[in-house]
């Protein structure tokens, strides 16, 4: 049974905690990956206090020097944490009090656990966002650089998991870099939400002290201060948003990670795993599985189940703050920590990974992916499209039951499907060539090819990134 | 079994499609809905189509002419659905093919189903973003309205669902206005994204055509154009992001309506339904329930539901289309049809929302709500606010086990617990005092009331709404 | 506006239902549905109300013939469904009211809506659980039914979609018809839960009336009665337990169909699709999709959507009936068309499925799979397990680096890794060794796979399915 | 970089795992949860071996032997876990081989880490699912415990929130008794699917070895071994069923502690909480929060995220095992803890919840709780129940307007709206006969209620509870 005398909340109360109580209730479990914020917000919100007169400065300067002190201890794995004390706010400040004696008593002057956690947490999804944000550059300049390497590398392009037209390496790889640059604006529309302090709200309705909010948004490098502190307090909308992030970045992973599961199995062959990313078996000795893309994939699995979590979390909710509220961060926590290892894994994957382009090549000459290219030869020539398409796919039947390709018909094979087939069919039919056509901005062509490839190196060189 | 020589795709196959099939593949049922989008994407390519000399001038405009005509045809009920045409593509280049003949053959030119639908879809999306959008400044216009004529109006405010300090009626109802306000900036930058024209794309790989995606997406009046082929059609980012701003609108209403029902009950009797918003019950005729506030707080499941559906839908697809893809669209028009109707419901019953000031004025009394004023008094006196804390505690439990109010103690009683209460302690105790003294940015005070509405008025005056 | 004079409730309303509340409220759209339980359930009421000697036997039969005539008109398409009706109760004793007169007016006694459309509700789910287990049965059937024919057939058994060791693909076909009995097995379970009357809890207390709920359960085939009125009316459990059912029928079904989509990709090869469940491209005239394996895929995320929405809709909710309830019924109708569409689909697509068994055995060349059985035949002949894989993995690695299956080395080469290395070798690396090897219950062995077979032979037959 | 000669699987590789890599798919952080269950599977599995003649009778007691130091070693805290070493099962395995030399290398003859750890999970989930079902029956019998010594008490039973009928405490506190009832009942039902042993499945096709796995099953005290082995190593269905039981006990447990939540506001004084399940706030002293109840509605999120991330994690997973599976046991692990300290807290907290009977009986006065009993009234009299309720609504019109209760209208009044009214109204209009006329089965009257308390006893009792 903890010592309830050192509740800061126990004056009303004749009967003490029940430990089972403590234990359900306390946070400190989780909460004190919040320390670093939780002291760089009082240590603002005090030195706002003697601007404004309400402490003074030699009390102000006596709290920073005993915040930084418990930070110290804190690192240096000094502090004792226990459910007793409930939550990281509490830890810090009775440390900070028996450090520095009464000035630590005025440090909660005008604000309440309810402005401050909301703080804390706005601090601590603001700067993991920002490695979010760094992370999804980083992969995209991966693949980015990896596309450049492959520009003239050719593949089946597919659509239903089946052959559909040839593409190249680069191509296909700038579409995931597209969707990691996407996930980085997502990212930074929703930092400009999360940056907003909601410190002067204080348990519900603001406070009666002389305060001046801003300036401590200012101070903690915030971009804006709460309009309404009943919203303040109970506006968990940043972190559901961040984690609807997270959720559209893990989806974004699992795809690239689900082609090279399939790319990896021999049958495609496509991608050689680096064996460092890579696990085998116990039983059968010439596994190498593709365990890091399989993870990955299967962690999307818990950042959607967090996102449900605070959903549903806040369902119903009536104002302002509810001790459910309580239970936001171990969803965030979780997601974050699966985004940004995801995130790193499959960078470094992608930047080891090796590609066969023999495989790739080879894979070209099944599946008619120049199906295609005869009937716009056909159209180009002057048939209605449809018409095209029905005589390609008349020769496509017949060369399935001759076991070739449609290029391994004869042109008078080809002649029977219409009469205006010509010599130069045979060179329309190369992959080179269906690729080399696909000029137009943001096709597979070599032009549009280069032009992603400037344009992701551009941003990429905006963000910092590579 | 439907006639498969109407289908586009028939040449390389022996043996039609099995008539379940064709109902189970179908899209006709929901994708009809895109008619409109469909339409004026078609138009928007046809004229692209002839500025490029693709087709001529003439047959850009007999398709004009023959799609008008289809469109009216389906405005004017005319048109017979029917699953063996699969989806409203098809539909309307049947239909149209039928009434110009071979012109209507070359619109596809350069397209493919894949960007067409995806074309069609965030066409659609556009729109109703755009009608969220005037829906959410729409509800925060009539809170505000609300809120105006209520400053006056005090009220407990919760947390806990326990009273804690006195707020007024404008700060309560504005806290959601903010909320709405909030939801709409998060609208405007999903809209960001979805205003990406794909046309151009084509199957997965671009066009051999010489197209002009820009300017088509200019004439559809979207914002952007597509930098990669294959995302291109295979992104369905901007329909999750839409269905996570869904979500959390849900979530906001449901939280507003969650704090209506429980305000309807008696013991509360803070608001009084509308008899147009409420309904009875078949066996009890004393009822009289907040049915639309209970729908709405309902209907908040099936929109996470439908988040949740889009985000399995995406998760572990490889690139480029898939067949999945096409359940992506039911989620979002559900979603939609229930957001609108909840927003536009919820806005129209608030505005006739009664709020009774007397009953809530009367619960004032109860619960110890200036319990916080007394240690505020104590601490402005200069006792350190964990000791004031502390005698204020003792003085609610005096005050509870004599079933009054902390006003109701004698001053010698109140004195018991500090000597520094004073006179004027009976003055600091009212919720006028308590409300006035919040008076710093944000809080409940009426200077900071003030400043939101006109906060608002400006902002909705910029939206162009109200 | 709608008449608000036909409302049940208007006693002490003075004001009508607004249109907008009237359309947002009503639920007639979605449960006319249920008329068929409405009046079976209604007839057993009656029936139990003359035997209670509630009403006279002559007004019970007024009452039946009544409702015979009223879902003789539904079924003939002239009932007229509006709104201002709400639901499908009040249509259906509306229309009996019109029909036999004041007969109509007895047939509410001792009941609720409340009861009543959880009566309803349960009859509609039990009877669509029903279907949902033959259609199990049937699809386990048709799975072991290929099975049968398949039981000489080996491929690559995977794990981590890398190849892993030979089965037998009846094995791999009966994996599936397992999974489906389970789901059979948890359909009965919750069948249990959901065949419980609520018919006599009435508005949320229990009637007043001398009823005799238990006899209108047996009547309707329920096999049990509420024990708490409260709960009663409140209780979806078993509306979450069937969604709980349908997701996991959704997640088996989404394995299979992911098999059969990477199988029907041209590098594997191993199932040709029949034309009758496959689709084309109107671009890529050689395009085969397998479109219905993707789309129950896909649907998979419409019914974890469902389970969502029902799951959040009942969280807080308190006791007894509220009007989010309302939302029940559209996510288990949404789930149940699903559901039962995409087992009848994958039932008739699996009986139609081409398997090639010669693609499959060309397979078996490929990613030593055979690699165990060197382990294993080192370990039988002495050498401890660990060690032995290691020898086999050394094998594997100089295979790999000459381009050739293990069973291609030299006997030389072979016993590089390990003196043991003797002449029958070579047999024990066969797949139809490997296979044969694995004879104990439950493994891919022929009398394995035969008793397995036996076993759902005869538990087919118990079902009476196939 | 961890030393990759310790792996299992290293034959092959020629390149070490990344120490990133290692660390991210190392499963050793949360699957040493289950070291009681990896030593018993071994034991059991060793045994076999020895009766099978696959192993000696020494070498399985020196594996029997070695496992318990092993065990106790780690509840002495002495093994050192790292993430070199992957799992849990590598750990128990080399430390056996350290202490036991050779025969520990004979242990895994047979088995894989694949049915190794379905085993262990299924084992573990058992355990658990047991501690579950104790806690259910632990909680219906204290509801039924507090029902007993509440039965004379009347409160106002609503629906939409609403005041509807009167009820007995005891009725309503029975109501949720009925749910976690059922509860238990499912998790039964769930119990016999988790309790199927799949050991001897090996890696995905079954041994090569002449096992035993049913006595294995036996001696484990399971139910049943599995039929194929394909499916046994990639069953996750136990587990999510698991959840799905999980999600609808925290649903039932959010409804009951949204009422005490509303409850404990003092606008109702309902509930008091005792102390030992509240908190207070740091700037608020009269708070008395009911934190408790609160955390508990806020877990449900957490649990309904569990049961989305693993329906998430299966859906499109091929055959067999794939590693995504890894991903199982967190969401287990977290529901499992979720879903303990919640049912015993909440059992606990209601143990001890004062309920103030006076209060409730005061709130029965307001909100017409009697006008159904005035439209039943009528009803007995003769005038059609539509009629009856149409009078008793306008009664409650007029009532409203004076501004007090039907029960104080005069004879006169009351005889205005129908000439049925006689003196007896009157008392049929008090509380106590309105519960005591709902004398039906399953009603709130005193007798169904002392029936529901007698069933209730008596399932307790063959449960072994309270």
């Amino acid at each position: 049974m903890a010592d309830d005398k050192k509740k800061m909340w126990g004056g009303r109360f004749a009967q003490g905690t029940d430990a089972s109580v403590e234990a359900f209730t306390a946070s400190i479990d989780f909460d004190k990956a919040l320390y670093l914020e939780d002291i760089a917000g009082s240590m603002a919100h005090a030195a706002m206090l003697a601007r404004q007169g309400v402490i003074t400065a030699d009390e102000a300067e006596a709290i920073r020097g005993g915040l930084e002190k418990v930070r110290a201890e804190i690192e240096a794995g000094e502090m004792v944490w226990h459910a007793g004390l409930e939550d990281v706010h509490m830890h810090v400040e009775r440390r900070l009090t028996e450090l520095i004696g009464s000035p630590g008593g005025k440090l909660h002057t005008g604000r309440s656990r309810n402005d401050q956690v909301a703080l804390d947490f706005r601090l601590h999804v603001t700067r993991r966002l920002g490695e979010w944000a760094e992370l999804l550059a980083g992969l995209a300049g991966t693949l980015t650089a990896r596309a450049e390497g492959h520009q003239d590398v050719l593949l089946p392009g597919h659509t239903h998991l089946q052959p559909a037209q040839p593409v190249s390496l680069a191509h296909h790889l700038l579409a995931y870099a597209w969707m990691f640059r996407r996930d980085h604006e997502r990212v930074g529309d929703c930092l400009r939400r999360v940056m907003v302090s909601p410190l002067g709200a204080a348990a519900l309705a603001g406070t009666t002290h002389d305060l001046d909010p801003a300036s401590v948004a200012g101070d903690l490098g915030l971009s804006g201060v709460f309009a309404n502190s009943m919203d303040a307090v109970s506006d968990r909308d940043f972190a559901i948003e961040a984690l609807s992030c997270a959720a559209m970045i893990m989806m974004h992973l699992s795809r690239l990670c689900e082609e090279l599961i399939i790319w990896a199995n021999p049958r495609f062959g496509w991608v050689r795993l680096p064996d460092a990313y890579a696990t085998g078996s116990s039983i059968m000795p010439q596994k190498k599985n593709p365990d890091v893309a399989e993870l990955v994939r299967g962690k999307t699995g818990r950042v959607y189940g967090d996102l449900t979590a605070l959903l549903t979390l806040m369902k119903g909710l009536p104002l302002a703050y509810n001790r459910d509220m309580q239970e936001d961060k171990e969803p965030f926590f979780d997601a974050d920590a699966t985004v940004r290892s995801c995130l790193a894994l499959t960078r470094d994957m992608m930047a080891a990974m090796g590609f066969d382009a023999s495989a790739m090549c080879a894979a070209l000459q099944q599946g008619f992916l120049n199906a295609t290219e005869l009937a716009d030869y056909l159209a180009a020539k002057g048939l209605p499209f449809r018409e095209a398409h029905h005589a390609a796919g008349s020769a496509v039947a017949l060369a399935e039951e001759k076991g070739c390709g449609l290029e391994d018909l004869s042109l008078g094979e080809l002649k029977s499907f219409s009469e205006l087939v010509e010599d130069d069919v045979f060179q329309a039919l190369t992959p080179e060539a269906a690729v080399a056509r696909r000029r137009t901005s943001g096709g597979t062509g070599p032009q549009s090819v280069s032009e992603q490839i400037r344009s992701m190196r551009q941003w990429l060189e905006q963000m910092g990134g590579e």
